[in-house]
């Protein structure tokens, strides 16, 4: 952390300052320039509040050289993390791809049953579907809730694919136990006590960014977890916010390269929620495939005319087979 | 809400989309222009998935025309309402102004009574205090908790001032019985769990807007709590991130007129986080004050420079007196 | 165009607005709801005022159903354009792909050729080099000016690459006489009287899109320039602004299927400015391939770390190599 | 200016940096941390490209310690600048406040002098009026242009009232001659060759904030015109582009003590273009006024809803007089 001071200050008060460093324990270097004077703290700054040092009288700014994450760091992690999933270790990073597919919501047997094994026999190695359900309007359809969990279970079961769902809210953790992999939507990514939460969980965590969470606030919320134990963390990138209203959200497909020199974790890219639109789930898709994204989680519904959520965005099992098979290929591509 | 179709749809597909919405209990008005064919739905279309009938083959784009909202809409409720917080029934909206100041977090008996006393005396007429507080780190100042409730407790028996505290979790309401106005912070503005669970309470909420909020999301989220038969909710606008970087984050001051347009709930302004420094406090909370927001909340501390959190943008009692007298007299000038 | 008027408004008042609507020579179609009425507007009403007609006192709200630009919209010209650049007719759209590449700035005779020769061996079939450079600061070199503009034209003549460079001013469209491509620069994407003197040329325009554009005014803007007769447009999507820093600007990859729907003139990507990070480029340039670009624009350098300008983002001609080869792999995967 | 190292960097390849910032005429301080190695730069180093150095393989990350404005830098000019317009020497800043209103677009004779002698009875200080349009459609109004100025040079000699009006190319300036306020719209802001030449006029610039233009970018673009002599600026915030869409742009009035703290220029406000929305613009005002601007120019138009261009924003004379003496009010409170 470097403090430059203001022009001006006297000596008497330089040497208050760094004091004032070294009963915190920390080590200072003093430069000075002719328009600015600089302190540099060496030792472990993450106790230092950036904020406050920058509004005493005499500081003019304060500059953080280190990032405040560590666990999901890649400087102290050089090797990528790979995720682990389910019985069959279904791997997520380090070269290794997955396809997560299904419905926003399970609707009924049938409906998840269908896309279970429609989206199994086009490719996806993971299945989604939603039982609780994050809605803008308290007068929109909610989630099956547990029923809903029980019927991914079965699909589950039929097929063999590892299941993937939301939590909207720590109480439920039982009810997850046999989910493969968990999911924190992006209203969510700040919950901290959520976050806390599941990080005494050993369990995969799925945690997608904030509609405004920059990336940096990404790896201190996959940090949250980390501090708890619970290092098998997915990130995804799924559309921010931006000014852009042609689409629902702007992807930002840069985060595939950036979060791999920040984090060891695996990145993934939902481009169904960062469009909001089916029709360019499939380019995006295929330029995550080609950026280097860990995997796709792609929303897929037999009937998107009909479904309960989301049915803009869904692709059809038809579609999902094309974009499975072309995504193979620019993989292979890259490769 | 209008369906607009795509050119060259035939009659016949028009015929068959028109019986569709009549099967789902709504009326149509067909309007066939030179360019642009249009289907007008009448009913209630709160139910029908704008996105959904977008993505039909024939549907070009979907206009909503009435607000998802409907118990925070102004439309529906002309008059302003008027919550009033504690036995002293202080009143917010329709006129009535209040100031709500305190530290970030309480940090131990004597810091909280001492700011408590000190922004009594200078005017403030609600006392706040973070208890349970959302930290982007883990490794920062979580709160104490329980612990500074009952410290909270204790300053609003001495001095009066009915308290305001943020709440995390829903599971732990019960700690928050006596605290007057429950806070729901930015973060969390879209934790819908938890706004259930507050709709099932009878005690003020003060809802902030989240960081990237939208004013419509914002009132859907008051909206969840009303639902729910709690209508005490005290809106508040705590700055939004756009890409300027020279303040925390933008005070969308247009807001309060906007707001008080939308909708007849009372709304805050939060100028100490909106900026994050201290010095931008006074001419926010001036700003505020002449362009008719019911209220303010504002970060106050009795040695900033060692505060446990936010010490950068709290004031020391001494600067919130001179900002309150300076509010009074621009109120007193747009009266 | 449709009008939704308030609620509460009589007879008198809407037959009123309708008369004042054909007074203008459109048609009208009126539907009256439960909660709203409406009045749809048929005819030419790219002249109406929408902002204007939504502040009458008995007007809620007014939505534009048809888009304003005409000459650049792909619903009326169906086929998408091919751009034919030089005497070499290097073509752009519809299933045409170039590489434009070369240095930010030119800064001698022996970079730029040194350059131009480079890129051309690794597979670019355009050479970019900017003469006239828009600077943050006055005190940054300003470019070589009309000495650039004759090494670029040697640079072209010996290696018959067509060149791109910039214009920031009209008064010196006749130094830009042998330029085969004039681009215009993000910054002066909204220079209304630039775009109209160059509708008046008959040479391809490279279009940057406003760090702060919408696809919608990137649009208007080209139809500034096609309104004059010139329809050569190449639009260029190089980063918007957003709240995100890790980035100099965030890529808005899926602009490229977006405007390949809205229009029919080819759409190309400038990753270097997108992240402003050399070790980006590569993954971005992969990306814009696999989703359907019609082409790149990419900095490259002989000695990135003595560039005048943008040394951080230019490849050297050695990775701009390796980057032309694995792009032309991702376009056959696609294929 | 600050370097910070890639850890594991070994002392030769530092010596040979260190070596190569001295040749750069440049003094170093070396901070030799337990994870950060970083060297100060010392001296002149607003010549030295931040990115550049960034993108070497042994720096981690650069950061910018002064700023790169001189001109317009409070810190370098502690005085606030007065800038006097016209013959009766108008003043703007330092404690003096002016109003600048009237109509988006002189539209005839008669509507420009009513709208004058209507403001200046109501209290305004300077007339506006565009006679150069920036419209984003082509199709739209254009302005009046040279027959525009004369009608506003007409009105300025009735009223006397200083006038101010939008040039939007260099080869207009001898229009321009009799114009008191040259004023540089928001499209316009990094038009840096329209900037040079208004560097070479003495004569008072109104200098617009773009709309995704950050603080410190305005400063640099008044510093373009105060590089070449002319430091009569008066900046002006307009509403940013930010995600929010119930404002046309949002108003970002931390902008007024903030650039008073970066600048010694004076600061005002045009709530207008800030919000779209003419029932906004008296709130806005008032909140303006309340934190401190150094004026207001805002559209009035003598009947709005016939103007020629954003007659959604303009209020009429009357509202205009109500807004000035509210305005008065709040000036005479904050005092």
């Amino acid at each position: 952390m470097i403090a430059v001071l203001k022009q001006g200050t006297d000596q008497q008060q330089i040497d208050s300052l760094i004091e004032w460093f070294h009963s915190q324990g920390l080590r200072t270097n003093l430069s000075q320039g002719d328009e600015v004077t600089i302190i540099g703290l060496i030792g472990d700054t993450t106790k230092v509040d950036a904020d406050l040092v920058e509004s005493l009288d005499i500081v003019e700014s304060v500059k953080r050289i280190t990032e405040p994450f560590k666990r999901a760091n890649r400087k102290f992690h050089p090797d990528s993390t790979v995720v682990e999933v389910g019985d069959a270790k279904v791997k997520f990073g380090a070269g290794n791809f997955q396809i997560i597919a299904g419905p926003c919501s399970v609707e009924s047997r049938e409906q998840i049953l269908t896309v279970a094994r429609a989206v199994k026999a086009a490719g996806a190695t993971l299945l989604r579907g939603g039982a609780f359900k994050p809605r803008t309007s308290p007068y929109d359809f909610q989630g099956m809730k547990a029923e809903g969990l029980e019927l991914l279970l079965e699909a589950k079961k039929e097929t063999g694919l590892p299941i993937v769902s939301e939590l909207m809210s720590a109480e439920n953790i039982p009810l997850f136990e046999n989910v493969d992999v968990i999911q924190v939507g992006a209203r969510n990514f700040q919950n901290f006590e959520l976050l806390k939460e599941l990080g005494e969980l050993r369990k995969p965590i799925l945690l997608k960014r904030g509609i405004a969470g920059t990336l940096k606030e990404l790896l201190m919320s996959a940090e949250y977890i980390m501090a708890g134990g619970n290092d098998q963390i997915i990130l995804c990138e799924r559309g921010i916010r931006t000014y852009e209203t042609a689409t629902r959200n702007t992807l930002d497909i840069s985060a595939v390269p950036m979060l791999h020199e920040m984090t060891h974790l695996p990145v993934i890219i939902d481009p169904s929620h960062a469009t909001g639109m089916a029709r360019l789930v499939e380019p995006m898709s295929l330029a995550a495939a080609a950026c280097g994204a860990d995997g796709l989680i792609i929303e897929v519904h037999n009937d998107p005319q009909h479904a309960k959520c989301d049915g803009a965005q869904s692709l059809t099992p038809e579609q999902f087979n094309v974009l499975a098979t072309k995504v193979c290929k620019v993989r292979e591509a890259v490769a």
